[in-house]
This record gives C-alpha cells, sequence and structure tokens, in this order.
C-alpha cells in the first residue's frame, strides 16, 4: 500500500429537490455571480428559469454556450473577463463535467494577471480561486467531486487535463431528476467515462481487497444501473446510483492508496478530442478494449483474471489468459451493448492523423511511466487498433 | 436512495514515516499546543519522544492518561481548563479513538464558557472548536474521519454519543507502523468495533449495489487482515489496509444514500461499557451475533442473505432463512477465532443489572426507531442471550 495525502473540502448535497437550497448556499459567499451553462439543456428542462428565480435576491452574470470538450477561446477567456469586470464573488456552474471544468479555469484564471494558459499549464501556481458551487445534469466526469478539469486549445490541438486544490467545488448540488432528459447517447457515454475512470484506477501494480472491491462493485452497478437508465430514463433509484458513482470517479476515494496507472486511456482519448471534437466517453470506449488487449502480457494478466471473475463472473477455474480475453471481449460487448459507436471510423476518425496523434500523446502523456508503459509506436498501435 | 449532504474536511496523511510532516503541519494553527494522550503506550513506541522532538519549537502543554471510553471528569474537563488557563491555539491528540473521542469534547469545550457537558448532550449548540491534529496509533473507531465521539460521565453510567461539524479533526496523520506494537486483544477488538460500524451501515432498508460492494469489501479485507495482523503483527501491507478500512468507519462514506439503521448494537453497547467499562470492541462483538438472531424475521432475512452470500460465501441455492442463520453463526465464530470472549460473563458482566441497562438504553438511545426496532424487552432478551 501506498502512502497517500487525501482531503476532499467539497459539500456533497445530494437528491430530489436539493436545489431549493441553493439561496441558503450562495449567501455565504456573496451577492455577485457568474452563471456559467452549455448549449441550453438547462433551459429545456426548467432549470435555467429555477435558478434564476431562486437567485432574484442576487446579481447574475451570465457564461452561456460552453462546449463540450470546453474551450479555452472562447470560453474559458471570456469567463475570465466577466469575472474581473464585473467583480463576481463567486461562479456557479449548471450543466456537466464540461461546464464545470471550463468554470474551474475561469476560477483560478479570475484571481490572476497574467494568460490563464499559465495556471492551465502549470507554469504558475494559482494562489487563488474564486469559490465555485454546481448544480450537475450529467452523470459522468465527476468533476463535482475533484479539483481538476480538462481544458483544449483548439489552435494548438491541445487537450490539458490541469488540477489545483483550490479548485474543489465548494458546493456540488446533485439532482438525479436533472439527468432524466439526458439523451441515451449522453447516457452511454457518461457511463463510459466513468467506468475508465474506475479502470484508469483499478489497473494498475499494487492495490488492496477493500479497493478493488469498492471499484468492482462501481463498474458492475454502473452497467447495471446504465442498462436501466436506457430503459426507463425516469428511474430515480438507477439515475441516483448512476450518479453517484460517477460522482467518486475522479476523486481518489476509490483508490487511496493504491499505486499509479498513470490513466493511458485519458492520456491517447485526449489527443482524439482534441483533434476531432468527439464524445469523449465514446473516445474512452472504443479506446479501451484495444488498450487492454495491446497490455495483456505475463505481468498484467493477473489484473485481468481479478477483473474478470468479479466484475464478469466469469468461470476462475480457466486458463488465466483466457480469462483475461473473455474480460475484455465482455468490456467490448458491454459498450456496444448501451449503442456507443466502437469504431473510430464511427465517430469520424480515419487513419489520416493517426501518426501525428500518436507523436502529440507520447510527447504529453508520459505514459512511458504507466504502469505498461506505452511508447508512440504503442500508442500508434492501439489507435490502429480502434480504426 | 435517500438524499443526504456530506463533507468531510479532513485531511487524511497517510503511511510510513508520514510524522514527519508534523511540524510543518502545525505552523498554520499556532505555536501552543494541547498534547493529549493516553495510559503512555505511546511513550513505548518512541512516539512521544518523536512528537516531542518534532516540535521542539512548539510550547507544549501535556494531558496525559486519556483512560479507554473516555471519561468527562477528570479528562474533558482537565483539558478544557489548560485549554482556558493557557490559551492553547490547537490540540495534538496521538493515540487511539478513546483519546481523540476525548481531545473532540476538549476541543468544543474550550471555546464554551458553560458546563462541557451540554454540548455533548446538545443542551447548546457548539459555536467554535479549537482546531484538532491527530496522529492515530490503533485501528478501531474512525474518529479520526468523523466529527463526533462517545464521553462516559461515571457517576450517572451515562455513555454519550455527540456530534458536530467543527470537530471534524483538521489533520489525521495515520502511520500503520504505529499500530505494530497493539496487543492481539486489540487487535481483535478494533476489528470487531470497525466491522460492527460497517455493519450498523450495512443493515438498514434501503441500500445500493455500489455501498453493499463496498462494505463487504470492507468486512472481508478487516477479516482477512486481521488475520494476518495477529500471525504477523509488523505485517505493514495488512496493518495498513486494516487501517483503512477503520478510518472510513463512522464518516458515512460506505453508506452514503443509504436509509438509516439506528445504530442499534452501538446502542445497546454503550450500557455495557458505560456500566462495566468494558472493551467497546469486544461488548459489540458479543452482542452483534445475538442482535442478529434476535431480529431475524421475514422483513429482515433478505439483508441477512446478502450479506451470508457475499461477505461469507454461503451457497446462495438455500432456503432464506438457513442462509441467514449461516450468516449469523459464521460472524460468531469469526470473532470467536480472534480469540474475543464472546460471553458477557467473560468480561465480567452478570444478570445482576441487566434490567437496570435495558431500561437505561430504551430511554436514552431511540431504538424503537431503528429498522428493527427494539423495545425495553428486546433489548434486555438480546443482552440476556448474550451472557
Amino acid at each position: 500500500m501506498q502512502n497517500f495525502n487525501y482531503c476532499t473540502p467539497t459539500r456533497l448535497i445530494f437528491g430530489k429537490g436539493v436545489v431549493e437550497k441553493l439561496p441558503g448556499v450562495m449567501e455565504q459567499f456573496g451577492k455577485r455571480i457568474l452563471l456559467s451553462y452549455g448549449s441550453g439543456s438547462i433551459k429545456k428542462i426548467g432549470l435555467y428559469d429555477k435558478v434564476k428565480e431562486l437567485l432574484k435576491d442576487y446579481e447574475i452574470y451570465e457564461l452561456p454556450d460552453i462546449q463540450p470538450n470546453p474551450k479555452y477561446d472562447p470560453s474559458v477567456l471570456d469567463g475570465v473577463r466577466i469575472c474581473k469586470e464585473k467583480d463576481i464573488d463567486v461562479i456557479l456552474a449548471v450543466g456537466g463535467g464540461s461546464v464545470l471544468d471550463c468554470t474551474k479555469a475561469i476560477a483560478a484564471g479570475a484571481k490572476y494577471e497574467g494568460d490563464p494558459w499559465d495556471l492551465i499549464t502549470y507554469k504558475v501556481k494559482a494562489k487563488a480561486a474564486l469559490p465555485i458551487v454546481d448544480i450537475i445534469t450529467l452523470s459522468a466526469t465527476g468533476s463535482e467531486f475533484d479539483a481538476g478539469g480538462v481544458i483544449s486549445r483548439t489552435e494548438t490541438n491541445d487537450k490539458t487535463a490541469y488540477s489545483d486544490p483550490l479548485l474543489y467545488p465548494a458546493v456540488s448540488f446533485l439532482d438525479p431528476t436533472y439527468t432524466f432528459s439526458v439523451s441515451k447517447k449522453q447516457t452511454a457515454a457518461g457511463c463510459a467515462d466513468a467506468m475508465n475512470h474506475i479502470m484508469e484506477q483499478y489497473f494498475c501494480e499494487d492495490s488492496t481487497l477493500l479497493n478493488d472491491g469498492f471499484m468492482e462493485a462501481a463498474l458492475k452497478s454502473l452497467m447495471i444501473n446504465t442498462r436501466k437508465c436506457l430503459e426507463n430514463p425516469e428511474d430515480y433509484t438507477a439515475r441516483a446510483e448512476m450518479m453517484l458513482c460517477c460522482t467518486y470517479g475522479c476523486n481518489r476515494i476509490y483508490s487511496l492508496g493504491n499505486s499509479q496507472s498513470g490513466w493511458p486511456c485519458h492520456g491517447m482519448e485526449h489527443a482524439l478530442s482534441a483533434y476531432y471534437d468527439i464524445t469523449h466517453g465514446e473516445g474512452l470506449a472504443i479506446i479501451t478494449p484495444r488498450w487492454m488487449k495491446h497490455i495483456l502480457n505475463e505481468k498484467t494478466v493477473k489484473r485481468f483474471v481479478k477483473y474478470g471473475v468479479n466484475v464478469f463472473g466469469i468461470d476462475e477455474k480457466q486458463d488465466k489468459f483466457a480469462i483475461a480475453e473473455q474480460a475484455i471481449d465482455a468490456t467490448y460487448r458491454f459498450f456496444e451493448s448501451i449503442n456507443i459507436p466502437m469504431h473510430l471510423k464511427d465517430v469520424g476518425i480515419d487513419e489520416k492523423r493517426i501518426d501525428e496523434m500518436a507523436k502529440h500523446v507520447a510527447e504529453n502523456e508520459g505514459l512511458e511511466e504507466a504502469w505498461a508503459p506505452l511508447l508512440e509506436k504503442d500508442i500508434a498501435e492501439i489507435f490502429r487498433a480502434s480504426l
């Protein structure tokens, strides 16, 4: 078991109707709010009007139109500008993980005099950040319970993950009923994202019975509950359990004391969605089983056996490589069964830029240090196998 | 799934050698420290000298001799007096859960003008508390990651659980090597305490696949790793995993969204250790299987089946009551196998005060509201079955 240092100051307020508590929560931060949100789905489900009504005594400025794979320009830059011009006290992010990731970059940038890209790339360490409150409308990234985010810069094909303890949301509101209207496509992609967050922690050298059991339970729960959500989008219990499994995703609580895995699938997927702006969860689902096949060897097989037996109930009396291969196949088939496109060509990616992307990943993601090290040629092979 | 509101601001610093970080951590709180500890085991293992050396630039006052089942008089009262007289900035608790529980009452009492008992009994709500840092030397209570404590008042046989968000430790240091010298008796009692914390959350009406899997993994891990610790007290990996399983015990992270159980075994055991000052974990181990037998019925059986199949691997093809009874028997036999005395008479408790204790519990613990409601006669029956 590895040493660790862990603290999550975020308050989770979870359940049906909890947004009613919003005015009381915002009070502690001040009167001037930047409301950040996405393409308008929060208007369709009535949440935008609800928030405006609840906060009618506050001074609200708005940053709409934050895109999936949120962009440095214009979203982060616009948000920072508004915060500075309007002397914002607190940012309220309403939407999915992209809105919240973008909001985190804005929160740090608002308290920094220079170019916010300095903070995102760790050229400068943030000294302060605006407080963040969020209302989550999509179960996926877990950004509501972690200190990080991912920002894309279109002109350079950069998709950069950054993290700073200052950026834990102060309060995250999680009402599963706001996920009832999430499309089947986004529900499935959210499941794949969350499952991959767990696998990125599970597949490592040193874990514990406790963490393995916790993660295996979360993987099984995500599969079972996502199916239920797809069958009946208003199944409260299924939406709620899926939401909590996702919330824990990047918080580290699933794997405190585990050795590092290097988060290889995220490292690779960031190039796909930076170059082609695809749905992050779909990119992960496509890459994951190919990555698994690629790294399966005498050293890694024991983790695949445990995963196969405990998550998919594969008969443990078989040969270890047979179990591992069945586990990888079961992973692929699960994603396929929830209608995720399982080939890069299905999401508009062809052979053309594969070598360029592999080079970008190899140079920027440190995957040669991963549990199962990946060099540029490995990354290119995994991309090609995913075509 | 139930609504919940969750926030744990405590920082966990976990692993071999982490206590070296103590001076840097204490800096933020001030120079005047109250060092609280127990009967002197921290002197035997060299931790007392280590702490004094690390904090040689601080002004340290001491509160030694805090007893198991920590006492309001003298420990809490003495601690509060020292804090006020010496204008203490922060309390450093070094020891097990009793030392930390006592320290929490002191931290609140130090910032209150009246009798600290008002706070412990919720007659008055605490408005402030001194910050608390701890170094844990016993895996058991989980007090290092929760906001509560239990204080005993000898003259009235009260053993009162209290809790206040102000009382989360600011920082908890957890170095498993400091538990190497814990006796077999205390190792086993700590395991029983932690297992019972989990069972008190597991046995309820409404749980999730996620929480059940997490708790089942923790129960299995505690059993396996406790056996390893008893065989080889210096097995770092086993001590470390046992420590983390215990740390989560009362934090609620095992069961966010679950319905309430009422913590019946703790309610009953508090009377045993208040009247007879027995080891809390042993009292819990004795009561738990008798409580299980007592509440087993058509309504509760489903949870026992899940527990039996998933924790003990009992064949699920049997009759549900047969599975439940085997699960209860397996629970009893596990505690017996780690040499916990499994009868009240083994720990010096006879028939004499059973009715008086049952009345005390029925009047003070609210167990008529538990998942499986317990009236005074039920409590007396469980106590008698435990003789």
